[in-house]
């Protein structure tokens, strides 16, 4: 028996590796001789290169850039090189640079957090001869509609008078004009493949400040003044580029991260299909008896591109029963679950348990879990041959 | 394929044949072509009369008499009568009479408790012909020693001056002498099954006092006077008749009311093993592609012939996986619990939830859960085919 174990993270809990390990602990508790293949996943967002070096092993290479973090200071941001198709493909993830975990980006304000890094990361990597890159989003602390990045790539942001003006909300609310006759020529060599599950555009009621500032710390009374920053930047923007991008889906992902990068020539697709790619779910998922994913609270957003679904679309096309086994699954979306998940819905407590607990035990509960799930699984098995 | 669903009850939230409508509701969301065939569970407690009436169906009648209640009040108490190789047999339960549920009987102090009702039962069901029994302890709110129910059978209870005692824990305290000259000799032509999942002898550090007065309402203090009186009055009666029975196994179930059958002829097996013959559950699994028992929570006491481990012995007997779906299940023992259930051991919570809101919408989890192993069933079978 070969079982695929490709969970997302347990956010707050275990990230993939650990929520893959704890399932493979009890899959081989109920059948010793099963072969298990952990494919630990992602969605483009935090975890997302991990997932992707752990997978690539030794066609991977690991480095680290100095750049500057969401809120100014310099920081030490890693990425990973995989050879693909014969050419070094980089993978960068926001998160890596303006980590909405990163303490010392949000302790500066949202108005002052600036993509720069972002966008110094790609111009080394230029610089070293890349001309492909994956780009995670998800998990940023900024809302600048990506003007650091594009500042840092070139594209100059003056006010009235002239003056450069900070790629930031704060600075952009005096942004005139746009110069983007700097901006690198050596993207136009480039393949830039984004990683996001999101589709808003960039501003409006849908719009990155409306639906994503809140929790990156902009004032209830500060939303709708930084959304119409954000849209005029990116009039001005795009005029200057002679493009447009603002109301593409996800171009409101990652602060408007999305939109720069779509401006820069980047093509946006679901991160989780993405990760899967990279990590060679499909060939691990040919042939298997079963697979297993999961995450950390699965409702009906996780129908809408997360990792779980992706793992369930990959193994329906092959053919491979899916499970989902994640810490809670909203009782209301079970019936489009289990459309999806043809093998099943299960959660983690044992009974009543609080999140805590939950979480607190949360790889040892995925173990027992999925060891009872694999006792079925091979009592049914048995059963019905 | 055929399902066989027999669970205990959830207590307090829902009777076994709740719980296995609930359960064979979500086989058939995953599996609409299934079989369920429901065979609810009891354990000889409160839901055993359920159990055996429901299964018998046609072949048998219901009544109920009315006796003598716990406090002294009259009630109305039922029982069935089923056919079995041509002879009626009386099902009696302990706690149709002298239920730890009755308030009316509670409101009385245990010292004032007797369970002469359950003796008038049987003296009547003997004056209409019944000579094979079925009784089931468990769930009694009575400390009595059997006594109420010898008395009722013909036995006298008297004082140093010849005067009649109380057959109650209060009454006993002054017992001299046991006349059971007068008891009804129509027992010794009858078959008397008693059934009970309780070892425990009648008196001493593990007796029924000790080990079941508390939660009877026996305050602490008053268990070592009541045991000494329990076990003298054991002395005395098992002089009178000739025969001893308080050291045995069970003897101390419902509050003395095993040893008290004992002595008129009855003979002590597991509530659910009878409970499992009674409802015909062999028949219901030979053949079946699949069972799933469960109970309000499980853990190791769940191994001792509770009635999921009696599901469990006679699935394996005929080679037919079985999976326990319980409210909970103890972590600790989930070895030993996957020992027995091969199919898995699962439990209600769809995520982080309180034991209130479980046992609150205990149906409809229960119902999501079959639903979701259901799924994983019918997936390995075809997958692995």
């Amino acid at each position: 028996m070969r079982v695929v174990v490709a969970p997302d993270s347990f956010k707050g809990s275990l990230d993939a590796p650990a929520a893959a390990a704890a399932i493979a602990e009890g899959i081989v508790r109920a059948a010793p001789g099963a072969t298990v293949v952990a494919r630990p996943m992602a969605d483009g967002g935090e975890g997302t290169l991990d997932a992707v070096m752990r997978a690539a092993g030794a066609m991977a290479t690991r480095g680290s850039l100095g750049v500057e973090g969401a809120g100014g200071a310099r920081i030490d941001a890693g990425y990973g090189i995989v050879e693909r198709d014969g050419a070094p493909t980089a993978v960068l993830e926001a998160a890596q640079v303006v980590a909405i975990t990163d303490a010392a980006g949000t302790s500066v304000a949202v108005t002052s957090r600036s993509t720069r890094g972002l966008g110094e990361q790609i111009g080394a990597l230029l610089d070293r001869g890349v001309r492909r890159f994956m780009i995670g989003l998800g998990g940023s602390s900024t809302n600048d509609g990506g003007a650091g990045l594009l500042a840092a790539l070139g594209v100059r942001f003056v006010d009235t008078d002239g003056r450069d003006v900070a790629p930031t909300p704060g600075g952009l609310a005096r942004l005139a004009h746009a110069d983007a006759s700097a901006l690198d020529a050596r993207l136009g060599q480039c393949e830039i493949t984004i990683m996001s599950d999101v589709n808003n555009p960039l501003a409006g009621a849908r719009g990155a400040t409306a639906i994503f500032g809140p929790q990156k710390g902009v004032a209830p009374e500060r939303v709708g003044p930084i959304d119409a920053t954000l849209a005029r930047y990116a009039a001005i923007v795009e005029a200057a580029l002679g493009r447009r991008a603002s109301e593409r889906p996800g171009a409101g992902a990652a602060g408007g991260l999305g939109f720069a990068l779509m401006l820069a020539g980047g093509t946006m697709r679901s991160g989780a299909e993405v990760v899967a790619d990279l990590i060679g779910l499909d060939a691990a998922l040919d042939g298997a008896d079963w697979a297993i994913t999961g995450e950390g609270k699965s409702d009906a957003q996780t129908l809408l591109a997360k990792a779980p679904s992706v793992v369930a679309d990959r193994a329906r096309a092959l053919r491979v029963p899916v499970s989902l086994l994640s810490g809670a699954v909203d009782a209301a979306s079970l019936p489009a679950l289990h459309a999806r998940f043809a093998g099943g819905c299960f959660a983690l407590p044992a009974g009543p348990a609080t999140l805590d607990a939950c979480m607190r035990d949360a790889a040892a509960l995925l173990a027992d879990r999925a060891e009872a799930m694999t006792r079925l699984f091979v009592a049914a098995g048995s059963a019905r041959c």
